[in-house]
């Protein structure tokens, strides 16, 4: 286990649902709240181990909305009441680590937060605490820091991160500078990204002083940082805190961090990156989700549910079963079957990216019972 | 609306369980318990309304196991009670259609039977009825007779009659002698027998006088006819019949009638054949049902359920609902996907027949509750 690094906090916002993954996934049930790799454990549980022995016990806050107060608080029995943040409705994300970070900056000047998706996977303890301090080592420098993954495969999922020069930091030998951060790219460009190797894929993870990142809000977005910081004064005191939120929060503006702090501090040359030599996914999909859970392999079938009854003949992709119901599969290649009490999706890993799209029509059919 | 014709008896054995429509089909929810059509009946119950214009209601018998006798009278409240025949278990077709004529010739010797399977779709009444009443007129006459439909396909899933030379027989103008049955054939030998005009699907329909029927079995299946006999007579004396079904019925051999009957039969020159120019299926697995439902037509989804809840995006193939959830279908082709409260099935239409192989796997790995 790794000691506690000085000064540092970790953030988890625990926003999204994870429609992709619906009908697993669901406003009542979102993606964090899963255990989707068979540990036994919620990706939110696993997100909290991997940082406890960075962050410690205490220093450790989750970014909710009201509704999942009681789910986090059974998933993470320790975690003290003044570290849960509850959005009254879900703004984006630099509304949401903006809170975290002005709250903890009130309440210690020098905090160093690091900001963590509740819902990705992470293999290999070690270097992933060995890229966190590295990465805490940049921000301590006045950087924002980011860690990115360097690509297995050309995928066109994910966001890319390309490098600049290298970044002279002590304890951070893998430092290096950002030059700019890339949406989402075809094929053909993610092949040249990958063959190119100054690519990361953009985890989502963000390591930074508090002040730093506010600062970076308050010039990209000042009506939005004006309310954090109305916010963040309220926060402790128990009687002015609802009130302030009930008023400011819905007027924040909606932006994801990466517009809102990374692409402004990259074109300053103040973005650095650590890339992370450890496994990395979203689980964006099920076809992600079913790679995930078979190794890798094409043409197994994995099977995901405490009670999952399968009986497969010649089938591949991912079952994952919610009920006690026999399963049976015959003769399907790269199927994805949830199985859930009320709603049943059969689909192909080809077409997995499309299930949002479902969703989108069951809020619009007036069956979001289901949702 | 036909008259009934003379000496008329419809017999409908009712024993199959339809495996290769599981999980739709069980133990207790046979296949001719189900509506597949969408008409809103039972095949058993369409089964009846097609035959008792012919026969008359007091003259339509069904044999079934014990386990269904509520079920019968619930989709036949008018049929008399005699007029219902328990198997106390499966002996297959000779057994259930002897028992059948050995019973209702000791009540009416002159007595002409025609059995017509339970779980068989049949459109267009007219022809039917016109079809049934060339057979009868050509049983008067002493020959044993079926009904062959004119294949439209090369299917490879029904065997296949061989006309031989008309026969004259008045008030038959269609009716042909059988040279031979010939068992399911290859796909290209399949495709030969369609162009040759000659070859009819056997789709199990027998028409003969009882007696006749019972000449054959005797000649063929000595001991199963004196096993049959000896039922017959014990059967309408109520204290008798027990016993004698205890002791004689688990004896009798298990013989399909194609074999014990008119097989022989159409050695000796004994089978006749009326072509029936109606729609025919026996609805053999999901592939028959889906394109049963979807008038033919390919890429299109057929959906079966009174509650069912699908969202589909480009989807084909077939889906059974028979619980109430939202069932989400996005970009598989052919699929069939069959939901029910304890078994849930995904296959493609092409996998299909291959359902069978999974219920005798439930079997043999001890999950028979769900058969």
């Amino acid at each position: 286990m790794a000691h506690s690094v000085p000064d540092f906090y970790a953030v988890i916002p625990a926003g999204g649902i994870g429609s992709r993954l619906w009908p697993l996934s669901r406003a009542d049930a979102p993606k964090f709240l899963h255990d989707l790799t068979g540990s036994g454990r919620s990706l939110l549980r696993d997100t909290w181990d991997r940082l406890e022995p960075l962050a410690g016990p205490d220093r450790i806050s989750v970014v909710t909305g009201r509704a999942h107060r009681a789910a986090v608080e059974r998933e993470l029995p320790g975690i003290p009441d003044r570290n849960v943040f509850l959005e009254s409705e879900p703004r984006d994300s630099t509304a949401a680590i903006g809170l975290a970070a002005a709250i903890l900056s009130r309440r210690e000047p020098d905090v160093i937060i690091g900001s963590f998706a509740a819902d990705h996977v992470i293999r290999g303890t070690q270097v992933f605490e060995w890229a966190v301090q590295q990465a805490v080592a940049v921000a301590r420098e006045g950087y924002i820091c980011t860690i990115g993954i360097p690509p297995i495969e050309p995928s066109i999922g994910f966001g890319y991160i390309k490098k600049a020069g290298e970044l002279v930091v002590t304890g951070a030998p893998e430092a290096a500078l950002v030059e700019r951060f890339v949406e989402k790219p075809d094929l053909e460009t993610a092949r040249t990204y990958v063959a190119d190797r100054s690519y990361l894929w953009n985890a989502g993870m963000f390591i930074s002083r508090a002040d730093v990142l506010l600062a970076e809000i308050a010039a990209s977005q000042p009506e939005l940082h004006a309310g954090l910081m109305e916010l963040a004064e309220a926060w402790d005191d128990r009687e002015a805190r609802g009130p302030v939120v009930d008023r400011v929060w819905p007027t924040l503006t909606k932006i994801a961090i990466d517009y809102s702090v990374a692409e402004p501090a990259a074109g300053k040359g103040r973005l650095a990156v650590i890339p992370g030599h450890f496994d990395w996914d979203d689980v964006g999909d099920f076809a992600s989700l079913a790679k995930l859970n078979s190794g890798g392999r094409l043409n197994d079938l994995a099977i995901l549910g405490e009670n999952a009854r399968i009986l497969s003949d010649a089938a591949s992709g991912i079952v994952v079963s919610q009920t006690k119901r026999i399963i049976s599969l015959i003769g399907v290649k790269d199927i994805v079957v949830v199985d859930t009490e009320d709603a049943l999706l059969v689909t192909t890993s080809e077409h997995a990216q499309r299930v949002k799209g479902v969703v989108d029509a069951l809020k619009l059919s007036g069956r979001g019972e289901v949702l």
